[in-house]
């Protein structure tokens, strides 16, 4: 439009709509104390226009559904029971950890982390992660019906987008290929072929894998810092420092890993931005789709591949004692401590999502409109006069050039799918998700309406009838999420081996003695040449077999250290356990799909009653027409209006009386 | 309305529409000689209604898709390798097939099956099942697009289903219950609620359940029949009848297995109708939902319990020499000839599904409505008169009265359906049921065209957008059919045992030894007492040790005949095999979804221009009105006009132009 022109060519700086004068939204919407009250959505949709008002409704559904799984914590945490682990009768002397430097070590100095890992390591957890998976179900259904409904409520049942115009850049690249084609040949280029984005696609393709690689290489170096680091510890020659090793380690990994997550999701903003400019896709739309869905891939896999490896690889890849598996040719691939990778895996999901929530979304969303807020105000004003005369000077408009433009809202909705992500994704293994993302949330909400409200510009309103692409890679995340969890429970909990020991090999039935048949054998005069430790006897007697955890065969079997019968035979219960998981679930979430409907009854009705009305109204604004016309006019009058009824009769597409026209401009 | 009520209190004895005199239809459409042209699909629109056009247009894309398929076949049987079964040097002594009478048997006997099976047993199996399930999808997304198209040239786009109205049976409950209460309250009843129906639910559950158990009971019949028969006829003297019982026992079985199947297909057919009757849903569209998901429950199972038991487990549950599983303490469980039951799967599917296809649908459509056809004239007309005569002389509406009345299009679908669950279902161990499916379906479209047209009556004409409940059940046959092939592969094939052993046990990693490895050894003399043979030297020489397919410890093992580690490893890559077939189909599945829009192009900028384009017009007709009032009118029709007009502007819901009253009635 005009205005636009007028902003490309310089003669207005900026072009925004003004915040009302009397803060009615911010008392009411933008202010912690009233976290316990539903949100003004109507107002809110009054003020900011359904685009911003459908997100924020979308985060009062999320809001709500989470606060309803918080109380199923509590199931997960109340079935402690007493480890076998714990028994000092079990004195088991375990393989050393590392090279030369480390000693055996007994079982019973593990208690205490596999007391906590019991936390989330039981048979609750599996009813849990069925719960999860299911509340992801209802919650895409709740939200289907919920937008049904706010569609009714706000008049946009009938609305469909309208199509958009190409693109400033499009129609330059389309320039770009006439203009070149034209010494050729006359015809006019209208499009941009599949052949003229190639090089763009490629360009794409390959940067995309690029980005991958890099996460994978960053998420590879942190291992390496941690086992050399853990190396390096070991030999310390302080036994406080020798003790705190694990924790020291694992906490410094898990906060490297937060900060590179945090500086490439920026980097990766960045890229995302740059490929899909490159692409020049044609409509603002396609442009935007284009965006969340590079964006997506790259923040998905940057933020879960560190968590990928601690659950499904961590612990798999260490080889046997006599023949470890070697990076550089000296560091030992690491092994989870204490059997399960789930304790770790809990303490890296927490720092992670911790820290991304707060220093991510809290810090950079409220600190960096404040800075720009004030470097602007310094850009500008120079400091000339004081704050509070401005503040009483100011007109609203100049007050509200302050503040930052308003940049979309594809931040917020990214931040909301990465946190659906960790709550569905890896809640079989840290059922704390939910209760963080409650926490979060609850915070969240009022902070970013108060952004909203007195940090950016007013938005000019919009039409949106639903959330777009994101609804799409939400349900991709939530069938992502049953697959993620049927592993998280079969293969890095202990939930499969405790229940293949029980109902295979236990003699009683009980668990007594699942931890010893975990453990193989190993004849430590087995050991390579330099490789075993240099403190033969720490418990005073000589050490002739050490245990440590896989399943293979003992060294005075006729195939010492093969894998055994038994590592197949969990693999088998395992893999069976994933399929009826997989399936069970999917087809519990087809059943909620198809038992819930998709609009709820009442506004269907409600739809189909106005329907009626309003054909009652038109047929009788119709008799009313007649009946003036055979009052006052003339036959011919009443000819023409029935021919050009006539000709209406033929078409059947459906009319919007919105879009009928105000008689008096004709005039 | 006044026509029903005539009818029901008897003083007309049907009412129908008249076919046309012109059979035009019938020369270019119910008629085997245009088999290669596509469908009069218009013409049939025109004729029947778009109920009817809906579904053969259904019919037509089905017969297209699998064209394409049946090209994909030779893939399948192109590739067969020589067999290690078949080499004389191999020559394995097996242990008895059955008890006493049976004697130690060659492996190299069953070279011949072997060969056979191995047609459907290769690795081309594989990339054969991934082409299907993805077939399946696109058809899906094929039939949205066709479906969409139509509905565009059909007009139908703005059509939307019109609420019924409550059955005659459901308002006779509802006056039934209102009558009871009134006694109590004078509040008036206005619905059944879900207590009032809680005796109809629970018994359609038991019903249902107790329908699944017949046919589960028939199977393990069929079983019974089979080991008793194939015991009796091993026993008998004659040397021609033992060489040829195992021939003879499939084929009977098979032939019993279909006749069952589709003895209880009609009683099933009735049961579901009694059912649902006995629900008594709301609406005619409630009542049919109803019907059709009961009916297709019922019948799916029929049809596919002997097959699902052959393929998954037949040949699992025979115990193991010295230790087999009785049945009555006398039989022996039956094992799969020579090897895999693939080849059996093969013979019971082909038999059911081209019995099925020939029996019921051909003979039974075109038989019985020909046979009441003749019977209804019998009855009338009592052959008073010369068929020539009659033909002559008889009106349209007469020769149309002995025609069978139009009973809906249920049973045309629900084949179909259970056709289209043979395509995808089994398709991996029976690559051959695609083209059963061609073949019987260029024969049928014309065949049910051919009755349509000239056995009954033509149907009332009801409009349609879609195929209703019958798209979900087809989706719900899809995701299904994914599961069991991933099982048929990696269970009933040899495709991933042949995998293990030449990746993991196999010395020069060919499939050399593959067959000795997949067999256990036994030594007779563990043998019950008088279960052994009573042929202890076939061959001249004592046999000591004989072998039988089963992945267990050999003799002199530690713990003899307790199952090997081999066969948890191969039960794991099997396990796995599911896991990743399932889910790479899925996502392929999701992918081809997303790719594939809904609507087609053409036809959504279509639609898009129409809407347009009529808003113009009716901006003009108004400006007509407007310019007519001014021209010839008083200033008070003009403000007449103009309020009617404004109260039109404050509603928003689209307004369809075929509801406009005819003007002239009014007057």
């Amino acid at each position: 439009s005009g205005i636009t022109s007028l902003l490309g060519s310089g003669v207005y700086s900026a072009a925004y709509p003004l915040h009302d004068v009397s803060s009615l939204l911010y008392e009411e919407w933008a202010n912690y104390s009233v976290f316990y009250k539903y949100q003004p959505i109507g107002l809110a949709y009054n003020t900011l226009g359904e685009t911003l008002a459908v997100h924020w409704t979308w985060r009062g559904v999320s809001q709500k559904s989470t606060t309803s799984e918080v109380k199923e914590i509590c199931f997960s945490v109340c079935l402690n029971s007493s480890m076998e682990i714990c028994d000092p009768k079990n004195n088991i002397t375990m393989c050393p950890l590392c090279d030369r430097v480390c000693s055996y070590w007994k079982l019973s100095t593990a208690c205490g982390t596999a007391r906590a890992g019991h936390l989330f390591d039981n048979p609750a957890t599996v009813f849990f992660s069925i719960f999860m998976a299911l509340w992801a179900a209802m919650f895409m259904e709740h939200w289907k019906r919920r937008q049904m409904r706010l569609n009714y409520e706000w008049d946009l049942t009938g609305f469909e987008d309208e199509e958009d115009h190409p693109r400033a850049e499009y129609e330059f690249r389309v320039m770009q290929k006439s203009l070149k084609k034209e010494k050729k040949s006359p015809q006019k280029v209208e499009k941009l072929t599949c052949r003229d984005r190639l090089p763009a696609y490629m360009t794409n393709i390959v940067m995309m894998l690029l980005m991958i690689g890099v996460t994978f290489a960053i998420v590879f170096g942190v291992i390496l810092y941690r086992i050399s680091t853990k190396a390096a510890l070991y030999m310390s020659s302080s036994p406080t420092t020798r003790s705190h090793v694990q924790l020291t380690v694992k906490t410094t990994a898990a906060i490297i890993n937060l900060v590179v997550i945090l500086i490439l999701d920026e980097v990766y903003g960045a890229v995302a931005r740059w490929l899909t400019v490159l692409e020049a896709p044609k409509t603002e739309k396609n442009f935007e789709e284009r965006l969340i869905f590079k964006t997506f891939i790259l923040k998905f896999v940057n933020a879960f591949t560190p968590i990928i490896y601690i659950a499904f690889f961590r612990g798999r890849l260490v080889g046997r004692p006599g023949r470890y598996l070697y990076v550089f040719e000296s560091y030992r691939m690491e092994e989870c401590s204490d059997g399960s990778c789930l304790m770790e895996l809990c303490i890296q999901l927490s720092i992670t999502m911790l820290g991304k929530q707060l220093i991510q979304n809290n810090l950079f969303e409220i600190g960096i409109p404040k800075l720009k807020k004030l470097i602007r105000y310094i850009q500008s004003e120079q400091g000339a006069f004081q704050e509070e005369e401005r503040q009483k000077k100011l007109r609203r408009y100049e007050t509200d050039h302050f503040l930052e433009p308003f940049g979309g809202l594809t931040p917020e909705y990214m931040e909301m799918i990465i946190q659906f992500g960790f709550v569905t994704l890896f809640v079989a293994s840290f059922p704390l998700a939910p209760l963080f993302a409650l926490l979060n949330n609850i915070i969240e909400i009022r902070l970013d309406a108060k952004k909203f409200v007195t940090e950016l510009r007013r938005p000019v309103a919009a039409r949106a009838k639903d959330i777009g692409i994101w609804y799409d890679i939400l349900r991709g995340v939530a069938k992502v999420a049953v697959v993620i969890n049927a592993f998280v429970i079969s293969f890095t909990s202990d939930f499969i081996p405790r229940m293949v020991y029980q109902y295979m090999y236990s003699p009683d039935g009980s668990l007594h003695g699942f931890v010893n048949h975990t453990l193989s054998y190993f004849n430590v005069s087995h050991f390579e040449h330099g490789k075993g430790t240099m403190d033969p006897m720490p418990y005073g007697y000589p050490i002739e077999v050490c245990r440590y955890k896989d399943y293979r065969e003992p060294p005075w079997s006729l195939t010492p250290y093969e894998i055994s019968k038994e590592f197949w035979a969990v693999l088998a219960v395992r893999l069976a356990f994933v399929i009826v998981f997989q399936n069970v679930v999917m087809l519990m979430n087809d059943i909620v799909d198809w038992l819930i409907p998709d609009i709820p009854k009442d506004i269907s009705q409600q739809i189909h009653k106005e329907k009626i009305l309003l054909v009652e109204l038109f047929m009788r604004q119709e008799q009313g027409m007649i009946n003036i016309l055979e009052r006052g006019g003339s036959s011919s009058i009443k000819e023409t209006y029935r021919r050009s009824n006539n000709n209406n009769n033929s078409t059947t597409a459906p009319l919007f009386s919105k879009e009928q026209p105000n008689g008096t401009k004709q005039f």
